[in-house]
């Protein structure tokens, strides 16, 4: 069977990259081996969402909402309902990307696939039995938990007391007592969810600063916030062993262990390079990602690498948009990644939103670069809707072009207004332009405007 | 006293315009007779946001929660905590802009001002019995909610039955039953909070549809969706009169009667444009507003009027453009009021946000108009938080230039992100610049997304 593109994961990358060539004309079969979606709709950014709008939900029904004069009895979370309906989001958003691949004339094969190789310029990818031959080859399969070589880990998750992302979300009991290790985004994300449901949560993470490469003031409030709703950090620890009834972590060189019910690992993602026979085109593999241009080109003809598995930026819509400037290069569009304008957002209650550089890294690159920081109180809708609320944005601007250069909130909505700022980042918008948007009031998103008028460029 | 500029109202646009007046090292007073803030802070937008915020969480204390696994019993508003939270409120930003105020040098004289007329080339204002020479004057005297000749409606006014937005605000005790005279943005949003919150509100509109000039394919939607939460509509109904116990309207050629405890009057606001001396100077007031020009001159030498006074565009953060707009001008900075990508926003839950044209309007404006309609599930985020979620979403594009000029959103957060549709039509980015953006997954923006790549341009 000859196409004009085979693709080899069915994750954001990969459908993307695959109803964008079909909905070009392009002859498309995509081969995956598990369901539609990938790590992020299965198991990653949708199902944890799920949750934590539920968690928001539980938060106001606590006596939280007291704060805003709304008040309730005896609130309860059914976690069971939760996952329940965790699995009917998953499969509306599942049968939703099907009907894309089908409106496209997607070829969907539900089987493992392999590179075999090469015949004459064909690229040959074997997949359930059969051979499947493409003029180009778009691999996009993403990536898994990395886990660690700590005495333990394996047994237990062999046992089910240790925890990927993926058995987290499937959790229909809560436990009393949670360890998470990792204090990244993922980790934090699923501690939020069930510290505020219920669960003792203790997080121990080995860097001295919890979000990983969030503005480290942001970080500080953000934790402050978390162990107000209950949760527990143990910065500067490094687990050293995982018992069957607990964690060992060692802090100042000296060991402790906590009892819990369950443990999450969530110490980052891997790519996955290396098990659908890469080898077989002599794709070059660098660090576990496969090596990618701007254009995501592997160094093989007429192959390319989108999403996790290149390692450029592992984000869902990153890997959207690899997708479409990888099937743009078939097509011969112009087109390139650009790494300056892609938020990344942590959506806990409240919310992380980033788009562009921090001040420090600016100046790391040299750039004559200026901060303004505010209090997100300068934004009305933020007073009316966040009693006691402590949260902040950082706009970062070049002094030389006068433009916007990144920006990092820390409050609801965040993650929704996030992409005007990576707009003017994106489209150079220098600040006087900025400057004549109009955003409605009230609204948060006015925080945007409160630091183009408070810088001084 | 002499002063660079006068500027006569302490709303959005006032406030603003002094606020930039002063940061440029302008002279500048500002005269209010009331809380600087004007309506939009003391008694529109700001307090209802408070009000819809408290609604919304009541919303989801109520069996609504158990959609997403969260239960509580006996949910209840606090009335009076509720109204004494938006005083606090207010009080909080109100001292906002008084302390903005103070940074930018800007005096405020609390005082009923009056145009006094000119002294050479200097123009002069009383208030709270001096005179005070201005060489620029801004006028920004706001607007007030229009009371119809409506039998029995100035003794309801009188009597305390018949309220304006400004007493709805102030209501410590819930009424069981309401009438909303008026289904436009103002009413809906009070009528909202108050059905929501456990008081039986019918709305009595005159047109056939509500929510002003909002689309109506979501107008409708909308109302169905306050239908279920139990408030009544009367479309096509006008009022012929107010009793002391209700309110009476005519239907179809037949008079009905609605008993209840209060009414709430929102036919829309006028503005205020003849009770400031605007005849000293002979300024030009067509049908009730100020007369003035794209950068907001007014037919009088140096005199400007900015805001709901000059009517083009009754939205607080209009009022802001048009103060910057204003002092840009006197400033000798280039700058003009566009009014293409202004957004407006109705904060009901859910939320509806728009910006720029509907397919309607472009074709009258002899567009080669294109427009694409989505249901918001297309955006997974929507999915996961929006259980039973029927809002739709329309983008209106032009052929000819490939650009993105008009966005209609029904969706919660549309009111945050509808930014990023504005600085699409404001930048006038091209559709193959608008799907080079990346969006965070998952978010509700990402129906942008999603619509950018429905169109064929």
């Amino acid at each position: 069977m000859s196409y004009d593109v085979i693709v080899l994961g069915g994750g954001p990358g990969g459908y993307i990259a695959a109803e964008r060539a079909g909905h070009a004309g392009l002859k498309t079969v995509l081969i995956e081996k598990r369901a539609l979606g990938g790590t992020c709709l299965n198991e990653g950014c949708i199902p944890s969402k799920v949750l934590l709008n539920s968690s928001k939900i539980y938060h106001y029904a606590t006596p939280y909402g007291a704060l805003y004069g709304v008040h309730a009895q005896a609130p309860s979370v059914d976690q069971p309902a939760v996952i329940a309906r965790k699995r009917k989001v998953i499969h509306t958003l599942v049968s939703g990307v099907g009907a894309a691949m089908k409106a496209n004339h997607v070829e969907v094969v539900n089987a493992e696939g392999t590179i075999l190789g090469r015949s004459g310029t064909a690229i040959q990818v074997g997949a359930g039995g059969k051979t499947y031959e493409g003029t180009y080859l778009i691999i996009a399969t993403g990536s898994k938990a990395s886990v660690p070589p700590i005495p333990g880990v394996k047994e237990g998750l062999a046992s089910g007391f240790v925890m990927t992302n993926l058995e987290a979300l499937e959790l229909e009991a809560l436990p009393k007592r949670m360890v998470v290790i990792g204090g990244g985004v993922i980790g934090l994300e699923l501690a939020a969810y069930y510290g505020v449901v219920g669960c003792a949560v203790e997080v121990v993470e080995m860097l001295p600063k919890i979000a990983g490469p969030i503005d480290g003031e942001i970080s500080a409030l953000l934790q402050k916030g978390y162990e107000k709703d209950g949760m527990k950090f143990h910065l500067n620890a490094k687990v050293v062993r995982v018992d069957a009834d607990g964690v060992v972590y060692e802090k100042d060189g000296r060991e402790e262990k906590i009892v819990c019910e369950k443990v999450l690992l969530a110490i980052g993602r891997r790519p996955v390079a290396d098990t659908c026979g890469v080898e077989k085109l002599n794709i070059a593999v660098e660090r576990g990602a496969i090596c990618v241009d701007e254009c995501c080109r592997t160094n093989a003809v007429n192959v390319f690498a989108v999403g996790d598995c290149n390692g450029k930026s592992m984000l869902a819509h990153s890997a959207y948009r690899m997708g479409e400037v990888a099937v743009n290069t078939i097509l011969g569009r112009k087109d390139r990644m650009r790494y300056k304008a892609i938020p990344s957002v942590l959506y806990t209650n409240p919310e992380v939103a980033c788009v562009g550089m921090t001040e420090e890294q600016a100046k790391e690159a040299g750039m004559d670069a200026v901060s303004v920081k505010l209090p997100m109180a300068y934004a009305g809708r933020y007073v009316a809707e966040n009693e006691n609320g402590v949260g902040i944005a950082k706009f970062v601007f070049d002094r030389k072009y006068r433009t916007l250069v990144g920006a990092h909130v820390m409050s609801n909505y965040s993650s929704e207004f996030i992409v005007a700022c990576g707009i003017m980042i994106e489209q150079e918008m220098t600040i006087d332009a900025i400057r004549e948007i109009v955003y409605p009031h009230p609204s948060v998103s006015e925080i945007i405007r409160e630091a183009a008028f408070a810088v001084s460029l």
